[in-house]
């Protein structure tokens, strides 16, 4: 009776749904036995065994033979995701360093490979320095760009939806770079440009200061103050890629908040601009008061376009990041004070624990979103790099 | 073979879910035939025409004969949703006013009901007056509160879990009202309270300026400057429910914006500060050259904590609604400009087309949410209204 309403289409889909659910299943667990997988999923015992031994064949999953022995009858084996079935890439384009991270499906990295670029670089010499990172990141994994799965690559300034930085960066020249274009060339994977505060939200929610929470305003705070939102669980990018941006508003103070600390008496001029603030954060820890007073007006700046930002989205969790962050131990007092003073409910303030590789880390997180996504809405094929 | 795979509770779950498929399909189409009831489930037509004779008899769907003859053999019956099945309520309990909307499950009003209010009432009085309002909205309709499947209230600042305005309210003493509380011993249908601003947010998107995006900045001018936020589709409500309150930062100009009207020279003193506004949009578009100037000068502070949240999460549109809406005639080609200096990416800026009702209408869809929310994640069982 209840068969009829059942077609073989719709069985086929079941199926594959069925796979789909044990894959996901596994992505998110320690190895599971067939019993443990049922009852994680919902589905039948016998109908988990079957999909299971799919996936070994299919080179999705691994067989965890039982070790030891065991004094209630044999120990049933275990699957585990083959997470070295693929390999992703993230990479940070900063100002002043190229870093590259190589990961498994997992997320675990396997290499680390980073050049410094000098902030007047022009696009030419930071795309040529961006390669030779890559080809040393790639070789010194005993990888080559067929084994790669997705790429991400961060860079400061909003991201259209063709990975282009056309409406702002402060990268030279890098308004007319096609980033993904330029990688295309050798990777015939599924490449993203994002910007760089986006990408280190993602890294904080992944694993950093923010892992328990949904509605997370983060802050790159450097020489620039930038933000990336994450509300109800998920990175916003906004309609054009511009999310974030607030910093632009010159209202709300983050355009001028850096400069109260280049412009500090007592700075020696044996210090660069670039290195000036962290003189002065060091500085104010060993008690200048031209020095101190200096880091308050920079807080006192940062707290506007932070509270303009906590008003509007009333989020969980304030995530304070970026180069500044080494110094969170000066600024996240007086930044919960003036808050407290600004907004109507005060958010818990935190300390990046990710640092300088934020955005990296953030970037091989959206390179595994991209491969999780090609397979539970595209759907299992044989383990190998998907093409764009 | 494949049968193995699926368990007896599989398939009585995959028949649910296919029940819920076609009463979905059905609540979002006009009368549709078996066959193209198939087509956008994509289940088979046996299986369709199986649940929806069981939804007919289940009292969710009605049947629409086949009307006149037809050249090509007998036409095929419709089945529609069964619209009037239940029914929900929407109020705006304003300053001034309270509105309340009665409508079917397809969000039809089929009444109205409204009375003003002293801005100066206390609790027990503005309560009173709901109360007998919404009396008369149920006894003019010819329904009981049993009939209500959910009723959704707005009211003016930032809402909480427990649907109090504790942080902040203009309303006079509102801060202790517990409005759930109050409304849970007439009715027994779920019972939401939400902020103004956001339920005149999803109005706009439903039935308004903005029914083709997903990424919208609504704000609700008048004597007092308030913003909702719907993002990728969703309206936002921020961890506490005190999302949209950027307002509270005086940095973003909107606590003063609406002064500058208040304050325009020339209004005469029979004029009550109430309606001074109005006055002082009338004149300038008469060409008083001071009402002109006070109008100026509202836009540009408008603009500034506009352009905040237009910066922090780039939507496509900004719906200017709200009592000051009238005027959006003056207002919307000087925000723009401002808008077009301020930002980086300027957004569509439209009028709402919905005025005074845009609250309560956005109650109701809200209500209609909660409805529809019960019916997909609960389940199907007979169509009664709901209880907490």
């Amino acid at each position: 009776m209840t068969d009829q309403v059942i077609s073989g289409t719709d069985l086929s889909r079941l199926r594959e749904l069925n796979s789909l659910t044990v894959v996901r299943a596994l992505r998110d667990q320690p190895p599971a036995t067939v019993t443990e997988l049922a009852k994680l999923t919902g589905l039948s015992r016998p109908a988990v065994d079957v999909i299971a031994q799919g996936l070994v064949t299919g080179g999705w999953a691994t067989v965890v033979e039982p070790s030891g022995s065991s004094v209630v009858g044999r120990p049933a084996r275990r699957y585990r995701f083959r997470a070295t079935a693929g390999h992703v890439i993230g990479v940070d384009v900063g100002a002043h360093k190229i870093l590259t991270l190589l990961a498994d499906l997992d997320g675990n990295v396997v290499h680390t490979a980073r050049c410094t670029v000098a902030a007047d670089a022009d696009p030419p010499s930071r795309l040529a320095a961006l390669d030779a990172v890559l080809a040393t990141c790639l070789s010194e994994a005993g990888k080559t760009e067929q084994d790669i799965w997705a790429v991400t690559i961060g860079v400061t300034g909003p991201v259209d939806a063709s990975g282009k930085t056309t409406l702002f960066t402060p990268l030279p020249g890098w308004q007319t770079v096609d980033l993904a274009a330029h990688l295309s060339d050798r990777f015939t994977c599924p490449i993203v440009v994002e910007n760089d505060c986006k990408l280190a939200a993602l890294a904080e929610r992944w694993q950093g200061a923010a892992r328990d929470a949904n509605d997370i305003v983060f802050l790159l705070a450097g020489l620039r103050i930038g933000a990336g939102l994450i509300i109800d669980g998920v990175l916003r990018r906004g309609y054009g890629g511009a999310a974030g941006e607030i910093g632009a508003l010159k209202a709300v103070r983050w355009l001028t908040a850096p400069s109260h600390l280049g412009q500090c008496p007592g700075v020696p001029a044996t210090v660069s601009p670039d290195d000036a603030a962290a003189w002065v954060f060091n500085a104010a820890r060993d008690g200048n008061r031209d020095a101190r007073s200096a880091v308050n007006r920079y807080v006192k700046d940062l707290a506007i376009g932070t509270a303009a930002l906590v008003l509007a989205l009333d989020p969980q969790v304030v995530v304070f990041g970026g180069g500044f962050s080494r110094s969170a131990d000066l600024v996240l007092d007086p930044l919960r004070r003036e808050l407290g003073r600004l907004c109507l409910r005060l958010p818990d303030v935190r300390a990046s624990t990710l640092g300088a590789d934020s955005v990296a880390l953030g970037a091989l997180r959206l390179a595994l979103n991209e491969v999780d996504q090609r397979l539970f809405t595209l759907g299992l094929s044989a383990p190998v790099a998907p093409r764009r």
